[in-house]
């Protein structure tokens, strides 16, 4: 896997143990709630990048993998996975590499990841003195949420349990049901939230690129992606006008609201709130039964799940949703810059 | 009001009534339920058609509105509505055109309509012996929502009400609960259900431009959205692995599913069976009593609702939904005459 | 004809006269020289603009023309004129408009030069203190060329004669030139010279959007180009290297070059001495005697040119050239904006 | 070095070979006209092709060189070679890699030599029975030029001798030239034509991607490019109208014209005769000589050439040349798939 990062602005110091942080949040393999696959997910910059500082031009990168089972997928060559991209594929192209998934592979996510954590680093350093901050966490695993409103966690909090659920007691729950449908070789869903802090009022564009539509792009990117929520979301359309609006008030830091069904962005336009995103990701297509598909004739057939794969992508989509969220924060931060004369 | 919309392949027969007919959708003053302004909104086309067909070069289009009153909106100069673009344009710009709303104006949405209304006379005559077809009706006013799951119902059926919710016991419902709120004079919101049906398999794309992400990015940039699903949405972040999955099996038609928990995307790629999005829309905004704001200094002041607006925006979102997606799958319609060599 | 200018920061003042003032140069029937059609290419501002200043929104605009004679093309619906586009338009569309060249009408240079205007007062207010000023002059007619080097000549200067030749004397010949033809019913070409200056270091892009690959695309996306020179041009390519390097030398504003064979660009990227492009215009094809053709069907047939023509296009391309190169360094003067942390 | 090709449609069977060759063109050290340095330029595709086919996904691909040296650069670290991209990236980045010309270096040439064999196959493989074909060669050294007017040439003929003209007796006049220069440690520059033939009427646009401004953009974005002609060039800025307009004419094929001063583009779109372009090169700016320019202060120094480099860069550029002019006419070629419903 690799990518180009392009449009880094030259002057930006790269810390790379801080990417390969990241990296480290997406490999599978880091506790039993997650696919066994060895995944080394090792960065190496390739170019863009001169004593330590971003030169301004194309950041090129590697990942190496040290574990890589071609095998594992021989069997799905002329039969369609359910709910898996391989019918897709085929329908597009009339011509599909099978292996992994092929480019439908959640493997590149890892690119995702790596931008991300470049995004992240030059956002700080634009505003050292309030840089914006990028915090996910794992809000609900199935039926079992936490208790509290979203609100910006850090990541010490979050990483305190495998599962990234910054409530202690909700954890061990969502924990004991991930071991519980691991036995049962099946998998769950469930929802991850994101709060982005720090955002100066002014970034986003009023009809074509509104901040939260391109938000919304980037998200729905993400594999497994079913519902997606901003603010009050769902809960919002529920509530009368004269409940839901935001009524401005002055704050220490300037103008503000005085609550945020809004999250953050009005008429596509960041408010100087925090920023509040709740994502629903599906349980993972693959599943260790038996299912019935059809072949590339539509004869019934049968496919199984011999791959090693995870129980609850929802820990491992943690540092995806944060990529995603900087990546657009980002593009504006720097679009921003030729808003005003 | 006006546009451009660019990217028409020559040929197409553009039936102006057709076009007009979705404007009349939107348009205000067509109900009771909705704002008695009267904008006309007549469609004229400047460019890009010749003899009644397109000819391959941008299509203008322009407007005509006749019924603005810029003094309604002079009490706003310099206090923010709540729950409104005013503060962050002025964040972002340091200059704004207080008048109507400037471009964040929802009065923007009818060049969408324009485009979406093309995109829909493209799509048809691209493939004549199966056209696709996108439709989209109230689902959900505040809690009062549709017994049935969503399905395709025809522009007939859905308009058979004015507020456009094709089942008849649920709509008289909805539009009690509408006039009750007008009377208090505020606002509700609900959700929108838009089917696409009749798309081939293969439309999409693997990573950058999945087909629902460009859907996602469509339908975020509406004004008034607070949530968005696909297929199960997130009822379906509930289910197992082994219950969500949609099943392949020989149709008629070719290849398909059993069920449609995936929305008819699969890996950012239309797998042939129906496209289903549910919107969440926010109740509008402004209100006709008073509200606690602030001014450009930051002093609290209050704001009250004097222009002319819907106490739910729900019916006349439904032709802004259907545009959308139309110009989205118009979008991938194109693009995937070169996917093959 | 109207068009739509996006991405103009806020708050650049606009003035609309001086909008009004490069459309009247670009405008026929300003000399005996140029086509007698009577165009009044009134510009309207019609969004983008509050209390005279940019509001950061695109700016549409209309341009209004009194004196359009469809009929003067009506024997143009079936054969193709030499050396216009009647004949690529076909093939390529399979449908075409053919009054007045349709969409491949130099008409639509109107647009350009609304778009450079606007361009120009932005790039003056970005910085005030020393701003970039483009200017263009014919430079030869024909064989009949200017004897000095090519410099900065200002538009007092350029538009003293209506050929628009700084060079009094070569202007004379010139317009003797030009009447001579004019009687002979045929058209002459020539070159045009066009100095940025005031450009600082910097603008411009390694690789992908070299300064000078965006100059070369714009200027080439007029009408009747055949030749583009940057610099020393095709004689800088007789030199040797020895020769053809320019030394770098201090100087009072900072570094600079002793000569300017590199004409303002290496590497991709502006050096801060003067952008200097020569542009080559063929002979307008339109000409008054019958000229041998085909029709549709490939039979051998005439066509006349009954419409109302230039002898020679160089003193209207002047505006043009400036337009074009001034919306470039607009491009690139805001894109400098993110080329550092 | 590497790159990414995306958009190249699924099913292109790639021959490795061929690309493999195309390099080798491009190569350092083919023969005594050239600079000594050992660049092996292997090419590897690292994604987007299956089982020899491309499978409609990004092409991803590294090219390996066995023979850098960056010590070579080390005395340039802080002083501007002159007619180089030193100072400019510095002016534009505040911060520059300085080894080997960093991004600015032609290394960077390769991967277009990469994707324009690419862009080849798949032109061929799209219209099989009529394949386009781009054939480039050395026109000019200096002042020493082929006595015959532009034509195609295949690459048997242009590789008869290293200097890549076609015409032996005035190759051999080049050659002895060439070496001359290099004797005397200085460079030289001239002129590469390029033909494109079994173009097809009907590829390009007619206002914002005219297939020669597409052309033209990408030609100048190599390095050293000094002037571009299509077609009659400068010598048809001499013609009058009634001379220089291209007869429409029946013939064989189809329509067409008798003579070809257009070269191939009327109007921004393709005629089907053959495209024509003639790119002037300026002498390489590095020589063995020292030559004066100031350091990072301003301070007046000398730099003297010690990397190897080449006397005479027109051989190696005619695969540069044709590799633009092939991936404009591949992205035109997919681009005309939408053109007509």
């Amino acid at each position: 896997m690799g990518g180009v990062v392009d449009g880094v602005p030259a002057g930006v110091e790269l810390n790379l143990p801080r990417i390969q942080e990241e990296l480290d949040r997406r490999r599978p393999g880091q506790s039993k709630l997650t696919t066994q696959r060895k995944e080394t997910d090792t960065v190496t910059l390739l170019s863009g990048v001169y004593e330590g500082r971003t030169t301004g031009t194309p950041i090129g990168f590697t990942i190496l993998n040290g574990d890589v089972r071609s095998a594992d997928y021989d069997h799905l060559v002329d039969r369609y996975r359910p709910s898996h991209a391989d019918y897709t594929y085929e329908a597009k192209y009339g011509h599909r590499d099978h292996r992994g998934g092929g480019r439908a592979s959640a493997r590149e996510t890892v690119s995702r990841v790596v931008a991300g954590a470049i995004a992240r680093q030059m956002l700080e350093q634009m505003t050292p003195e309030a840089p914006p901050a990028v915090s996910a966490y794992v809000e609900r695993v199935e039926d079992i949420a936490m208790p509290e409103a979203p609100a910006f966690h850090d990541k010490k909090t979050v990483d305190a349990t495998p599962i990234r659920c910054p409530h202690a007691e909700t954890a061990a729950r969502m924990i004991a049901r991930i071991k519980e449908v691991r036995k049962a070789g099946d998998t769950v869903g469930g929802a991850v939230t994101v709060v982005a802090t720090q955002i100066p009022p002014g970034w986003g564009s009023p009809v074509f690129d509104k901040l939260h539509a391109d938000l919304a792009k980037a998200l729905w990117s993400l594999p497994a992606v079913k519902g997606l929520e901003l603010g009050s979301g769902f809960s919002g359309t529920l509530m009368r006008g004269s409940e839901h609006n935001d009524p401005f008030v002055a704050k220490e830091s300037g103008i503000g609201t005085s609550t945020n069904h809004s999250g953050g962005i009005q008429g596509g336009i960041s408010n100087g709130e925090n920023i509040v995103l709740r994502i629903g990701f599906k349980p993972v297509a693959t599943i260790v039964e038996d299912q019935s598909t059809v072949n590339r004739d539509g004869i019934p057939t049968l496919v199984a799940g011999k791959g090693r794969h995870d129980p609850c992508v929802l820990p491992r989509a943690v540092p995806l949703v944060e990529a995603m969220v900087l990546l657009v924060l980002a593009d504006h931060a720097l679009r921003q810059r030729y808003a005003r004369l």
